[in-house]
């Protein structure tokens, strides 16, 4: 199948039945995830994946009381950076240098480009921005979920303070900022199921200047 | 390929040579995006393409000098919503509902509670949460032309308002939120197209709460 026929073919399941996503598939999730271009290549966020019906049930109840993120196989917290700073910018580039084997002076330039922008817009930009970089992660998790048709429902709906409390996320410097609930389609008992997938009519989407 | 696959394939490609790309591929590009998820299905966002040289010179000069914004084939303006209104929900909302066959009413009690909490976020927060969305499809967008063999640059680095300006967008009542080159690499002239791709290891990216 194409990510076309795989977008097609997705939904934002209403209703799981309960059942295990294999680690494989869930591996090949992450992987997709991890693989995700961000902005100067920092990835300022990382994934928490919890499969432990105790601590469902807290997030559960702090993301209106979604039946997925308790009936789902797991449930991944998309996690973003509170802020940049000169060192985590540093660890990053640094690492990337060791890994091509260049000089760490490589991106000095470039380091101190972008931190000359960042810094003075303040740490709430730069959590946004650093969310925003999830964003991304986020859409090929949902790709990938849908190529290895493995069911996936896309959440903002919670209360980041709450979840960054369940999970031990301030202490990190992260904040959450996306859920995606991973399982299987309860086909009898989901609403949404059969009803057509509606988008933007593609000639009011797209403007073309040639 | 899989997406996997797509993924590790795929580089921010620095330089272009110029080649276009055919009518079918840019199509399924954007047709992914369209595909997108997005938050209550609302697609707060649109797309914006160009394949003129002229305007493709006046988006480089603001858009620090990169290169593939002239040597791409097209260049894609992901472009958001610049704040919410209970029109602008009502508009998508109702036309969901007509493709699905429904009253316009079956949308009232959740509209009403997301503008409940829109509202008061004010317009700078609703741009962002709109940006946000923007992101996915772009997510979905980069994918795609992975999947085609399509070169692509994801940028953020240009100034918003000049992009917004050279575009008409803010009659619209939309901002630029990111670009993508779409075009195919200058293998001689890359500097980037041989360097290793490194992402942050699977043990620091997960974080297995079971």
């Amino acid at each position: 199948m194409s990510l076309i026929e795989d977008l097609q073919w997705r939904y934002a399941t209403k209703k799981m039945n309960g059942n295990t996503v294999p680690q494989k598939k869930l591996d090949y999730i992450l992987e997709a995830a991890r693989l995700a271009p961000s902005s100067s290549g920092l990835q300022p966020y990382q994934v928490f994946v919890i499969a432990n019906k105790g601590v469902q049930e807290k997030l559960k109840a702090v993301a209106w009381n979604q039946s997925q993120i308790i009936d789902a196989s797991h449930v991944l917290v998309f996690a973003a950076w509170d802020g940049y700073s000169e060192e985590r910018i540093d660890t990053v580039f640094n690492k990337t240098m060791d890994q091509r084997g260049l000089p760490h002076t490589t991106m000095t330039d470039y380091k101190n480009t972008i931190w000359g922008m960042y810094e003075p817009l303040g740490q709430d930009w730069q959590a946004q921005h650093a969310a925003k970089q999830a964003y991304i992660s986020f859409g090929m998790a949902i790709a990938a979920a849908a190529e290895q048709k493995v069911d996936a429902t896309p959440m903002e709906g919670f209360v980041p303070d709450k979840v960054d409390e369940i999970l031990g996320l301030n202490e990190k410097g992260l904040k959450s900022v996306l859920i995606l609930a991973l399982g299987y389609r309860d086909e009898a008992n989901d609403w949404l199921v059969n009803m057509k997938k509606v988008r933007t009519p593609k000639e009011e989407f797209i403007t073309e200047l040639s």
